[in-house]
């Protein structure tokens, strides 16, 4: 099937080191399975993270492992029992697989499988590697009218999808985004596609909220070195939300963020945590219990995250396009991961070792001096 | 109707500083409205702290206020427009009257009205008087068998209903209750009769843990001085609990309580805060994001939760006479107020000044020694 | 305030006769009430339903009633305690007034209040009248881009509204609404407002199909004279919904058209019943036991709807403007009627009796026969 | 494993007509797998149809299938993944596998995999047989103290467990169960134990509602055959409803009785269809939409029913040993069938051929007389 073709991969060895290494193409491992060629594949936070510091809390990198995990691709060979793909379909790729048998799974919540083998998360390998196994119903097709390269923002979008959903976002509602890196900025997007009339993009970086305002946003909010409370009371008044936003959402994983997002949800509002940063902040708890605000944790994505996701792309509702901003080669991508760490850009991509790059190079307007003042954040706006 | 009875009132004049009142009967304000003399009131951890520091948070008493909010009494005059209640029946009283035309009151919220007035909340008098005047809405008829010093009890009762909704506990599920202070005990009480399988209480004084096993929690804990991490490692050893706890319940206050919280909720879990201490607490942010704990704070009580209180006393399932340690007259209600600051009771009723005492004076066989380290907790296990 | 205005009302004195009243201007009858100036009301198929029957179901007009409850005004006077509205104000008026005590009013159901005073509907008067007095918080106060004639318009979206919500319509989902009457028309529109990513239009007239596609519908689908089973298999290929349709509404009120929504939607769905007719008819009840579809029904509107209402004609995602076929002066209220009546129109505004008309009259473009075969389906597209 | 042992399998080849066979015992299918010999099964009135009729609509049995799917066994084998059991274990068999893929299953609804297979549902066996294999993750371990009779009750009480959690149940409310069969009776003791404080059991043959309240009711109510709002006022009447109830369940597929349910539900409350009967019937529509009624079906059970169902008999809380009216050695299993058939008992257990049966027979005090005018009823309270 991929007879002649490359399985080059892009191997973090350790901290810092990463390598090239032509690896075997993967076989199906079930009759479930189909083989993927990855066209596109997009850098998050967390590959930065491993790359930099080779591991995120509890999961480290012990092996050489593939990095990336926000991929689209190609069918080449399906599964005996795979009815729902064939060969040439371009598919968008969840990374992560669970066990299909534990409460969590059987539940309707497999994002919270314990046995999840997740792409690029210690010790699993990921998806910057020429062919890709994964069960089919992980794979899902992309309507014509959405590019692969529209494909692989489907990851970073379904994370998106998930924490809004988490905050149950409904018509009509106030919804304030803390944070305007690529997650930050699909909440934003997904909150309005969910029928929120006002959106609030909040960041530290003007260039990122004007950004934010021409791709989604009713609203921003630069965030100011005051109180929690003094930042949230302007914030609300500048947006003109007396009573509070019916929902807060922070991708941004900085503390001060978190305090004024309590301070900013209305008696009865929902927060959701979408971003990751320390493990134990100065939290107000009180806000919380008094005005009987609902707090959700969101964790990657779960049960028809992607499914939406494709459809807010293919119906026009989100317009991914506008975050990438440059496609090198598969040999450049370590200089792409550089691109990323720098803070220079809002999303790149990475071609797969079989696909070629037309107009390659990397749109590198935004303001460099701004961007590294956005460092203070500390996010890396993933989840 | 109320002629030639008393309306002597227990008033707070400053902090520390109390007298005896007699205030005229108040009269019907609505046709809706009843007029009821009281028989009993509890003391809440929140009169006490009013009766101390003159103020809690934004609430700060300027002008006499009257205390008392947890009481039942007797109808003795309705308002015209008055139909589910007559003279001589026996009702507890829900102390806090929502405004009815705001978003909170008209979406079934009114507890997070913010045009509330509260009994005992600045600047509003209590129902530590002889008659006081309601809306007949929220004054709850006793069954036969309910009486009139467990409808005191309602109150509390009704605060730690609402909790448990908060948290959603549904049958067969695993419960733990961080305090066993009386809104803690009562909030294991409540998690049993909505089916839980597994109470857990935990506290820092053994003899409200074994007081808490006789009277609702399946398990007990008590609470160690080590990292919150290592704590929640070993409270779930201890009840057997592997996988982490479905909902926890905090009826603290206390910060090492709510880590711990943190860490003993299972991934996907519910965890609820009740009880109030501090603003401003060290919180493991990153627990609540990726385990996707779902985290509510619970004020008061609202629609249902009184009437659903006093189904569970009538039916048998929550007895909360055990918790009554003593009444005493009227006069002697700054007695009582010290008893409760010491923390040598669990419960104290006041007589209403019209109401003859038998049997008077206080059950204070709790152990003095171990409540005085329970202060350390730091809570008043009250909302 | 009113002085020398007219407060001339359009009264049904019984079945097919109506006459045209100078009746007193009416007084606030509370502080928190205030007199609005009617300026548009459109008329329901339940206003022409009284007209023409003098009852429906269990309410029967008895003695004279003044007919109308789709109504926007202008505020002319406000009670001692109204901060939310001042003269001037141009409102749309929600008709039904609740009492704020009873379980369902306290629990934020209070569409659902046994003692409702609702406009025109016996024994209450309506608003097609000179002045109408209503509490300040059922007064929405109009934006500035949306018209007093888009205000008379809200009420119907707000039962639409209601609809959607029953239906719990999220992004991405398919919705098929029985029915291309007002509330049907309203129904689509309201659930593309919510994110769906395909809404089916099913009726029995053409001509309203074609304006379902033009005025929200992705689909349009003609409803066939065979058995609901095959029916709703037809409707399923046509629309491209393989596996049944997330959302069915019912906005018809038809037999065959409930019949068919419990074979349309797929397993685990959700079916609302939207719009009125037979009491009793014959229903797939193992459809709706066997894929375990929940089916809700919606009466009126409650908490929140005509504010969502409003946001969505400000926010130009509903045009209900299309909806519009004309404006008559008040004293062509009778002519109106028949227009409706004979199905000749979508909707028609009545201008207040203080309201000049310019350029009234009606677009009666419609297809006659056609709408005349449409009354077979028995519905009145009316909640 | 299972050497030496029989496979004796009880197969029906046409309608009424059955044989045993001895057939081979089966392999794993799967390293996830593990083998139970059957120790007892329950008859279900979908057996005893397939059984008389030979099809239950659109499933037929066109070749022999083995009946029965009301089991607990004891593990033998476990294949190579199995950690959560070992041979020894006594289980209850949840006899149904979904195929963990489709949306239905991904999303935590996998009793509506449209792939299920279930066993004695044509094309697959059932459990009447001496070894069945199963994915471990749907057999569940039995308490010590729950004996492996009251295991095979579990698939019964699976089905109340669902029916119950379909309608919400929660603490204080009033629930009306239609109909006194095994599922009936046990959705009245699953209400009660998910803290309903009213729970109405209804029938047309007093002995079953004697037994109804002995067992689990709180009060009774003998239908009549009179109108159903009539039957519905004097229902509400019977129980002191004067608002109608929370909750009613409908167990007996019963046309008039679901016609009654509609009438006894109150505004804003919900009905379930947990029982079968005809596929179309006259039904109240109106009343459902006017009064906001939610109505759900209910089919089989889903992620952690039987988890409940079991705690539920290890707790106490339902005491499914009451139901059993005999046991029956395998080869007597024909003759249980007719007595099933002939409506002479709640519940009787088949061993499996590998299973000593003392003290067999059954208890057949039953008033036949009665039972024979209850199949006016029509229902076999099964779902």
């Amino acid at each position: 099937m991929a007879a002649g073709k490359s399985n080059l991969s892009f191997v973090l060895k350790k901290p810092n080191e990463v390598s090239f290494e032509e690896r075997p193409v993967p076989k199906l491992q079930s009759p479930h399975d189909v083989l993927v060629a990855v066209n596109y594949t997009g850098i998050c936070g967390s590959d930065v993270h491993y790359w930099v510091h080779g591991a995120i809390g509890h999961f480290v990198v012990k092996d050489p492992m593939v990095l990336g995990h926000e991929s689209a691709g190609t069918v080449v060979e399906v599964g005996s029992a795979v009815t729902s793909l064939k060969p040439g379909d371009r598919v968008a790729l969840e990374p992560g697989y669970p066990c299909r048998r534990c409460n969590n799974c059987l539940s309707g919540k497999y994002n919270l499988c314990p046995d999840m083998v997740f792409a690029a998360t210690p010790p699993y390998d990921g998806t910057l590697t020429g062919f890709w196994t994964a069960p089919a119903d992980f794979c899902y097709k992309l309507p014509d009218n959405v590019s692969l390269q529209e494909g692989a923002l489907i990851e970073p979008l379904a994370v998106a999808v998930h924490i809004v959903r988490q905050a149950r976002v409904s018509p009509g509602q106030s919804v304030v985004v803390m944070g305007a890196g690529p997650v930050g900025l699909l909440c934003a997007a997904v909150a309005r596609a969910f029928g929120a009339s006002k959106v609030v993009s909040v960041d530290i970086v003007q260039s990122k909220l004007d950004f934010a305002k021409k791709f989604a946003a009713t609203h921003t909010y630069m965030s100011q070195r005051v109180s929690a409370e003094e930042n949230a009371k302007n914030l609300l008044k500048a947006a003109d939300l007396p009573g509070g936003a019916d929902v807060v959402i922070d991708a941004s994983g900085a503390e001060p963020s978190i305090q004024t997002s309590l301070h900013v949800v209305r008696m009865g509002g929902t927060y959701v945590q979408g971003g990751m940063g320390k493990a134990d902040i100065t939290f107000p708890i009180m806000a919380l219990c008094l005005k009987e605000v609902t707090a959700r944790g969101s964790f990657r994505y779960g049960s028809g995250d992607y499914k939406l996701a494709i459809e807010l792309v293919g119906s026009g509702k989100v317009d991914v396009k506008q975050l990438i901003n440059g496609v090198v080669p598969f040999e450049k991508a370590e200089d792409a991961f550089k691109k990323v760490r720098e803070g220079q850009v809002i999303k790149i991509l990475i071609a797969g070792p079989n696909e070629k790059v037309e107009n390659g190079g990397l749109d590198t307007t935004v303001d460099e001096k701004k961007l590294k003042e956005a460092k203070v954040n500390g996010s890396t706006g993933c989840c």
